[in-house]
């Protein structure tokens, strides 16, 4: 019983600091490093790569719009042929800093109002997946099961790797709870590791409304710009490993 | 008779045009493209690489200070930590895009305010030393002869290139003259030409004061902000030619 | 027989140049200057202000998306506060700018995309003009006719001003014709200069499929950023005032 | 005895939280409120003036190098007339922020690279000078006692008011000792506290050699940066209050 957890990192500015990345880095075993355009200043990003790799811990590329203010949680109409080479620049940035620490970029992971666009938006789906395939079609591409991102990815001859979010509630068809309504986040960390575990050994989770989706990820998501992310990943990983299970990058 | 003739290229931005890199890339061996900092955006950036690649020109990372408004003519006291992750972060954008359209980056040149400082500012001349050495020791320095920079860059163990400036006055050790002084920039495409013919076949240039001075480039540079920098540069290129030399990039 | 032409102005940054603010502003009788957020820079906006004062030329405030690089014409989607700020921002800044050189800010105009979506995007229109009327409410709203903005703002105690397009097709309800379909743009000066002569001397302009439809705008826009621009401006001026129409701003 | 306390604020930027406004509101009487070059997205400033307002608490324009990534710490080499509109464009934003909500902008004060640099930076000092005088003339210039700033800013006659800092030791004439010195930095609330009161009560300052400097300022800086800031400020206000004194804005 193998998971792979992921989380983000990498998401201070200048003088600005956000989330706890040496204690996420301590847990989870891929992390999702920021590439400047929605966060991340260089020095930071090269820092955070220098901690993954010091903790044995996978670097994603976690690309998004370009949008300090917003935080790249604001859709942005984006041309097709700008998001395709925005994609490939924040990739090569990373991989170039990844490189200079010893490390390198082993998969991509869309960020916030991106990530959330082409879970329907065909045509950035498509720019994403062209961006990627252009510079890295060696990447896997991490996303939303069902998403049409994640079947792009697949016929563009991509990797396609599904998460879970560990925090989330779902509806009965699989897909997420609007964060608008309630319950749709979960915050008891022992309730949020049971329901984990139960993905891993029965590929199962119970939806909002009680019924039993099936939902068997690759990898689960832990957040981490709340005040108790860490807490809540340190829980999980404990009851993981204390089931007998291991925290291990994807395959 | 082989040299190099160099322009800067990219330096469009959004919906703001600069330059006329078509012609440019049908003239010169090498482009100086902008890494997004201080002008270029990825669209203009990957576009930029296409055309080169297509021309057979080979590519140049043209790293500088993150300065859109002031289009990297600015200094800006970087600190080093930052400076050696801003270069490195430009360098590898800049490859991604180029390998996504079939090409490569071949040298680093520091642009504007940037390249002028580490003439002389032996910290920041490190810190761009030090980025490229992290992340592409391979890649060659382009740089103005007698710099710090080309002497730190050597020191490292990377190789120094260096350059002449076609439509500059020159003092009589060597050193350009200020702009700001009369006389500092040639515009009559004949003059230059026949300046850069006798550095290459005498491998000396008149200084300002009527002296000659030993200088013997492996790479010309050829502005291309001015709106006659296409026909300074076809002139140039012709006269070359016309003496049996070859423009080819430096070896 | 008084008409206002308004063009967009201000919109170059740093090195880079854009549009013939000279020219323009000697023909229109107001100025839509950027603000600094999809294009301009303050040094740009404050020349772009005395040359306007010089001109006897009325200064808009042009608010935008915060995004040089779409040149504010990608839809962003802004939260309500942050675009009331956003708007309240740039009005003050071009307000001190104008004011420096002995002018001041006499109306407001929203950019690109942010001019289209407010359109119909009732959340975003109420944002900007909860700006205008938080920091400025003696200012009018020059917006398009039957535009949910120009009603929010009417609403809200604001003075509307509609405007028509000298260069844009209309649908027989009053619309612009999309620029993706054909004729949406018209390029010839003569036929321009007529059909805005006919909005004046009629309040009718001819839609694309030839019924006639009411239209009595307050001011006409003159494109700025198209290589013929001052001469249609020009072009159309002259037929007002050879029709014995004067161009002045509104009232 | 009156003394005005004034502190940073509206330092956070999108995503990014930094300082504790609210808590610095409560204890200071004049808050350097940043302007969005080198800190304070809209949203952020407009909320901050709001606070200030309704704590009674002057505003002041806080203007500085554009420059987020190196928080306005870094020098930049600007050139006047940019340097002039910067500083109006962003007074300009403050006052229509502040007014948005009940307020105005009261004075302006340099931040950071920009204070420091026009302690002797004449030309520099020259354009936020000219900035002022031409948009808002009759807001008081604060800054460092002997500096070219408050010097040129005389002779325009702007009002200079000079301020010392809570938290820094001097040198024997008067300066501030580099913060690379050791000592140059004090942290013990009690021994800030009392060294203010003697500023006020004596007008001298103990300098690092011991010996005794004269410095009467009208405004004491109290830094809000640091994680006992409200703790320190809300020590001084204490003494000086215990002592019968009284924190006012300056006259």
């Amino acid at each position: 019983m193998r998971i792979d957890l992921n989380a983000d990192c990498g998401e201070s500015y200048g003088a600005w600091t956000l989330g706890d990345d040496d204690g996420l880095l301590s847990v989870v075993s891929s992390a999702n490093i920021a590439c400047g355009f929605h966060a991340g200043d260089p020095t930071t990003l090269r820092a955070t790569c220098a901690t993954a790799v010091a903790s044995g811990v996978r670097i994603g590329a976690q690309v998004g719009y370009a949008d300090l203010r917003g935080f790249g949680r604001r859709f942005i109409d984006v041309p097709y042929a700008d998001l395709v080479a925005d994609v490939i620049y924040q990739i090569g940035a990373l991989q170039a800093l990844a490189r200079s620490v010893g490390g390198s970029v082993s998969y991509v992971k869309p960020h916030g109002a991106l990530y959330n666009a082409i879970v329907t938006h065909r045509r950035q789906a498509e720019a994403v997946v062209e961006g990627m395939r252009a510079c890295a079609p060696e990447l896997p591409a991490l996303g939303l099961p069902g998403s049409v991102f994640l079947a792009v990815a697949a016929d563009a001859g991509l990797r396609p790797v599904a998460e879970a979010f560990a925090d989330r509630a779902y509806t009965p068809d699989g897909a997420l709870v609007p964060r608008s309504q309630p319950g749709a986040v979960l915050h008891d960390p022992d309730e949020i590791a049971a329901r984990v575990l139960r993905m891993l050994v029965d590929g199962t989770v119970q939806a909002i409304d009680g019924t039993e989706v099936a939902l068997a990820p690759e990898s689960v998501c832990v957040h981490g710009d709340t005040p108790d992310a860490v807490t809540v990943a340190r829980r999980l990983r404990r009851v993981i490993e204390g089931a007998g299970g291991r925290v291990v990058p994807f395959a």
